[in-house]
């Protein structure tokens, strides 16, 4: 059960129907999943495609085939779009997503006034409502199947089906970070209290760093929630995959353009256009990198990858606006000749991003706050320099990469200028045996690593996970 | 020892120098103290005028007597107007007031580096230095005197104390909201455990309610701080004075000013011009009110009295700028005829504001988050009509009052707006036994109560205190 699903349906040019790959580790994920078990899943038909597809077999499952892996049987769930819209973007991404990486300047925002409210009967609770339904329905078919809830969009769902089917097997793995106690206070009482008894209805729920674990084992006793089992399994990448995109011809064009076009010191960062990434931040350190030294003038370059995210959010817009601002008075301010300082580049392009990986001397990664932040671990799996990874202390990343990275505060921009140099200068050596032990570890704790913990959990025994 | 002292001298309009009592409940608290101590107070020299007079004496403490009471020694501290600047300004007011009531927009805001860090070490640091040596100095003249600071602007100086008298006692009590350990990540790792450190420093801490204290015993645990014995002692106010205040004849000419133009019902609200009050909200509740009831129009206004506040931080005149606009509109939308909605003041009117006591209907105290917040407690304290006091979950007064006042949840506008309404129309009897109870509660758990709380704490042999 996810909100977005590893494939999503389109039409191609000649208007025939076609299932595209969906984004995302859950999809990678899937492969290994649906190798070893039956596998259902359950997502929001999104596109008009998805939403016909779903009209068409009434609501339930069709077979469908993984991307170069076995087959696996998808239930696209449909709600009216007033609805959805109201989960996913009033609800999910415009309010939790804000509280769960502290994104909110209290002063003014949010209103959790009747809009909200709205919002939370008619679009959250609805929409859970149906994707609990649809649960219900195939324990109907299947009674003694696990189900694996997926992310903030779901979390009142598992409470939904423990009503009516007590001894379901029910997790819940939750991808952002959980906010402390007084940030959930911006929620109505009866909001935060729904949540937490919503996730505390599943046998077990999964986060990716002992941080996030505990935090949400502090509200749970500070906001009078039951608790239930929690366990930390951070998500890997699917390694063999990179390895393939690394030689992949598309990507291997991009290479040939970056290379060609790179300074002698080229630091890289690819992040979706998300107020979480602080990109702002990162031009002003790098800018604050070439004031401190001006002898690496000419000789670096930042290239920045954003892939545009929630343009149709105001605040979004405004937050890319502020990024492209910065990055041309850094431009402006230390441009000289053909050297350009900041390259900024705003575009979906994934070839190009893996190419930007292997070329990287430094990997600027400083999120606010991020549940795991994947680009910190795909990066120097690929990468051909031997490149440093500068990662903020509070991506969750950083409870496994900690010790191979330069750790930096995100909201220190002398930090991060200073990570910066430290990375660039680093001797040989030094930065060998950083990015051999952040490899290996991520090779070792790569997505299947990840899906056999999530496995270990759905084949206990149901009278073992509820006690 | 607290930032600002209990007077500040200044000078009359014939250039002789006088004494001003200074505001906040620190001054009144001063009097029940040096009745029954040999009290000298440190205190940081803010006035020209208290520069001179800590230059005329070196430093050294100089005999004061309290308005109305006994008299004590002042010790003004003076600094040069950059590091004090840097310490208050900066430090003080525009970080750690910041953090510890949760005010900042993370993905913007704030940067901890170059200037932050200057602001520390030559600021903040300096200053608590100045006021620690002090604090030695007069250890020296009495060797078995208990020590008091006061909120946060003097988080270090009870370490540098330590360090050199390791069995002076040593207390702490901090006025403001204590934040959650994720929220001090925001610091450098170093500022953020210094801070941490140096009020563990103290044999004991004291806090408004027990979630302040909660959080900081958790902060202490989570962030590696060695801890130390904490105390809730809610601050009181001080009923007799306000009581002749609210017959003193400058207030009566204010109160009948107010009682002769103000509607039949009436919403008050009193506030420092405070990014953390919460008053834009206030007034779209208020909007929301009379949108929802109709009924009201003509019948209800809102008087508002902002005591202008940290206008030279450029974020604060914003504030009160959107506060301004967001009133007018209110009154463009619903006024009619001889009716205006909203009576917006921007002034420091302390007998303005004792008149607005007694006259309202109901009080709004809404605050995002707020240590006590002493308008909960003075206003019921002189109101003649058994209003109802509207009130913030996250204000410290909150934890005392609750029971008898409409709590609401600061960032709801519409449970704000209802909780309005359901004051305008509480029958009678409810709003006097509320209103009783609060009297009674407020003036039994007085400034003398707090005050007694402290001395209990400072009579404490130092043994029973350091262990």
């Amino acid at each position: 059960m996810s909100n977005r699903g590893p494939v999503s349906f389109g039409l191609d040019d000649r208007g025939r129907r076609v299932a595209r790959r969906g984004g995302g580790g859950l999809a990678t994920a899937l492969r290994g999943l649906a190798a070893r078990h039956d596998v259902t899943w359950v997502a929001s038909a999104m596109s008009d495609e998805d939403r016909a597809v779903a009209a068409e077999h009434a609501g339930e499952a069709i077979e469908q085939e993984a991307a170069g892996g076995p087959p696996f049987r998808l239930r696209l769930v449909a709600c009216d779009a007033e609805a959805y819209d109201r989960y996913y973007n009033v609800v999910s991404n415009g309010t939790l997503w804000f509280l769960q990486h502290y994104l909110w300047g209290l002063a003014v925002e949010p209103d959790v006034g009747a809009a909200f409210r709205a919002a939370w009967t008619e679009g959250y609770e609805r929409v859970n409502r149906v994707f609990a339904d649809a649960v219900v329905d195939e324990l109907d078919r299947e009674p003694g199947a696990a189900v694996c809830f997926h992310d903030y969009h779901l979390y009142l769902a598992p409470a939904y089906v423990r009503d009516v089917r007590p001894s379901a097997r029910l997790t819940h793995f939750v991808h952002v970070p959980w906010a402390q106690p007084d940030y959930w206070h911006v929620l109505p009482a009866d909001v935060r209290r729904a949540l937490h008894h919503g996730l505390c209805a599943n046998d077990v729920v999964g986060f990716h760093t002992e941080r996030w674990r505990r935090n949400f084992e502090l509200c749970c006793e500070w906001l009078g929630a039951p608790g239930t089992r929690t366990v930390v399994n951070p998500i890997g990448v699917d390694a063999h995959e990179l390895d393939a995109l690394a030689d992949d011809p598309l990507v291997l064009e991009e290479e040939r353009r970056i290379a060609s076009a790179r300074p002698e010191l080229l630091v890289v960062r690819v992040d979706r256009t998300e107020l979480s990434k602080n990109i702002v931040r990162g031009f002003r350190a790098f800018a604050l990198l070439l004031e401190r030294h001006p002898e690496l003038a000419g000789r670096v370059g930042m290239l920045a990858l954003l892939d545009p995210s929630r343009q149709d959010l105001p605040v979004y817009g405004e937050y890319l606006r502020a990024a492209e601002e910065e990055a041309r008075a850094v431009n402006e301010r230390f441009g000289a000749g053909a050297w350009r300082p900041v390259d900024l580049q705003v575009a979906d392009n994934f070839p190009q991003a893996i190419a930007a990986y292997k070329q990287f001397d430094v990997l600027l990664v400083n999120p606010i706050f991020d549940g795991m932040n994947l680009v910190a671990k795909e990066a120097p799996l690929v990468n051909r320099r031997d490149g440093v990874v500068v990662l903020s202390e509070n991506a969750g990343a950083h409870e496994e990469l900690g010790e191979w990275t330069l750790g930096v505060n995100p909201f220190d921009v002398e930090e991060q200028a200073a990570a910066l140099y430290d990375g660039l200068t680093m001797p040989a050596p030094e930065r060998r045996r950083r990015a051999v032990a952040i490899r290996a570890h991520v090779r070792r704790r790569d997505i299947a690593a990840w899906t056999d913990g999530q496995l270990a959990e759905l084949d206990r025994p149901a009278s073992t996970i509820r006690s």
